[in-house]
């Protein structure tokens, strides 16, 4: 098993509501950044997991975002798995 | 001026405690993945800037993190910068 480190974004879909990436756009105005035409805002995940392949650890942490980690009514998520280093 | 989508990871710095981390973590393990070791969580936030070059988009962005998007005592971050296709 080797230990993989796999890192997940989850973002709004796009259309729908992003108070949050309305309120950092409006600061960013307020502060005089005008040349920002639009903002989001999602999360970044990162998991390290025990894994044969990165390809079974992307696997399992795509299941893991399906059950808790993005709710897919609302939110994209996208899965990169990359090797930290031999586990046990 | 073309118009770029700025991709900016914010995380919790290394040692630092991530209660949103140990939370997921947690509720992962109740849902029977042991294979989780550790898991971070911070923000990731998409900005359409209109810029001259990416790298002039990038730059006006890194100063953005620095003065609200992140808190540089408990977040780094990291900016990357793409193309949208030809603006105003």
């Amino acid at each position: 098993m080797s230990r993989f480190t796999v890192e997940v974004l989850v973002t709004p879909r796009p259309g729908l509501l992003d108070p949050q990436g309305k309120a950092i756009h409006h600061a960013l105005s307020s502060l005089g950044y005008d040349a920002v035409d639009d903002v989001r805002v999602g999360k970044a995940i990162y998991l390290e997991v025990s894994a044969a392949t990165s390809q079974a650890a992307a696997e399992r942490v795509e299941e893991m975002c399906r059950k808790l980690l993005a709710n897919p009514v609302t939110e994209d998520f996208r899965v990169t798995a990359a090797a930290t280093g031999a586990g046990s």
